[in-house]
């Protein structure tokens, strides 16, 4: 894949090179309208003043970008995302590719960061994490040429490559067993709304719910904190007619929501059932222990890392299914006590 | 600072450049012995074969790197990385530098991990985690001339520059805390025992029990892990003489502790009280929250950061002192039941 010039901002300008090295420079010599066009057009195809020293040497960068736009608080509690880096990082340790990391406020931010890593060739490819409903960063990434893998989908993930796992399918175990169970009242504390597959979830849960006559179902929607999960949970509870059963977005959710229904006197199982999403060493360490639908991250990690590497070598992009998430059944969950 | 290059390497080593490609590349042509020792050479002046192409340019990496030595379940589970990370990351962000991060086997890995690094110009400069007792990886890196900041301490950084907080007054505060309630059997569980900051915590463990004349008290060692915290637990709590208290030296630790008071029946704060080091959102998801140590991790990461940028500046290695760890008293404390 050719890396964007100074003679191809030029052209696309229609000035000369050393008005191109005026502008990004900041030096006199062009007009201020005719600068910021300049700018304009090497921030689009990526190109970087100080990339030039690394694009004359031609070497490939040898690293890898992972953005991460989440609040650090929740970074710092959330295991997903240090499992999934722990996936990535053997995938590329062992081919010797270093990851390069940077957390970011927003998509804008991270588009820019895109933008910067590939202009500079800090970075070969990038991996795409949480991805949103009309995901802006999709057609830019595409625009770029820069080599992507999306974690995450089906869908929305446009041209670039993907690895997936079939969430919706694992919504479903989830809430058929509560029914087997004798569960009829059950609740989903979501996470963030905008995230797409907070929405496949979410279609998932309506779907086997009015196939299974749950009219009582309901999703509330959180932003994976344990404070907005335990709150979600106090409402829940609170109501008229309280589910016998909660599954959770994630695991720090599902612990807040123990902790709360601990708080307000039930008992777990016997009052609340209580099922986690991303099963995780947190689900185990609680008393009881939660049962949760739980897949191997590390290994989904790895597998987005291996694909990203085949995109970079020239492999077209192919959209991959990951393993299904699967219900591991632990202390937390049981018949409700009024059946 | 002058690159090393090829020429560098052969002249050291009194053979030619062709015996030291011949030696980095693996092929025959040179004796294992010549061979072992161009290697050593090799390393020790931070020459790596893939350099030649980045070296040529004399480009500054913009980055920081940061290798990790802990297993990825214990890296996924403890918030304390992340949040350090994202403490790194915001001061990194704010000055255009990217923050590198590599997942390693042990010090021997992380040593040429560094040496690699350097010798490819990836990195300008790199933190140093988890200090050990006679930590090889400070001599290492003084030798490779690498910018560095150890954030640990005090003692045992050599000549490079350090962020520490102490720990030895932490503990001690706790201590008194408890037996302030009443407390008189008090037990800690401890982390990684070749841990530098392990090693001063027990130090002012011992200390501060042998003043206040706690006969019984003990440190048992343990990984961090919850599945070994909680073994401890369960192990202190089956003895004759359990304790009334026990600090824990990470939350997910406590965590676990806490659990498996609750499985054996004992009532937390009421026949346990619990500590926890390293205050995070964890300690307040669970129920009783946890009275525990705690400091501005992101913060402790923003200023080694600041530390290290100065250092690769040319500035003076120093060795500041961050706030000291300071006890927030919540639910999981009381005085003891059979005082």
């Amino acid at each position: 894949m050719k890396r964007p010039t100074i003679a191809d901002v030029a052209r696309r300008a229609g000035v000369s090179k050393g008005a191109v090295s005026y502008a990004l420079n900041g030096q006199p010599g062009v007009s201020e309208a005719t600068r910021q066009r300049i700018l304009a057009i090497a921030a689009e195809i990526g190109f970087s003043p100080s990339s030039a020293a690394r694009a004359l040497s031609g070497a490939t960068a040898e690293a890898v970008g992972l953005a991460l736009c989440r609040p650090a608080r929740i970074l710092g509690i959330e295991p997903f995302f240090m499992e999934l880096i722990s996936g990535v990082e053997a995938e590329l340790s062992a081919r010797s590719y270093a990851l390069t990391l940077q957390v970011v406020a927003d998509q804008d931010a991270e588009i820019a960061v895109y933008r910067r890593w590939w202009g500079e060739r800090r970075v070969d490819g990038v991996l795409v994490c949480d991805l949103r409903t009309d995901d802006r960063r999709i057609p830019a990434l595409e625009q770029l040429q820069l080599p992507a893998v999306v974690i995450g989908g089906p869908g929305g993930t446009g041209d670039l490559a993907s690895v997936w796992s079939d969430d919706a399918a694992a919504l479903t175990e989830a809430v058929e067993y509560l029914v087997a169970l004798g569960h009829r009242r059950i609740a989903r504390v979501g996470g963030l709304p905008d995230l797409r597959h907070t929405e496949i979830r979410t279609e998932a849960f309506a779907a086997v719910c009015q196939r299974l006559g749950l009219v009582d179902a309901v999703t509330v929607w959180s932003d994976y904190t344990g404070e907005e999960g335990g709150r979600a949970t106090r409402r829940l509870l609170s109501s008229a007619h309280r589910p016998t059963a909660v599954i959770y977005d994630n695991d720090v959710m599902a612990i807040a929501g123990l902790s709360v229904a601990q708080e307000m006197g039930l008992t777990v199982p016997g009052d609340l059932s209580i099922v986690a999403w991303d099963d995780s060493p947190l689900c185990r360490l609680v008393h009881p222990s939660l049962t949760a639908l739980g897949r191997d991250i590390p290994a989904y990690g790895a597998h987005a890392a291996r694909q990203l590497l085949a995109v970079i070598a020239g492999d077209p992009a192919t959209r991959v299914q990951d393993e299904t998430p699967h219900l591991t059944p632990r202390g937390s969950t049981a018949p409700p006590r009024d059946r």
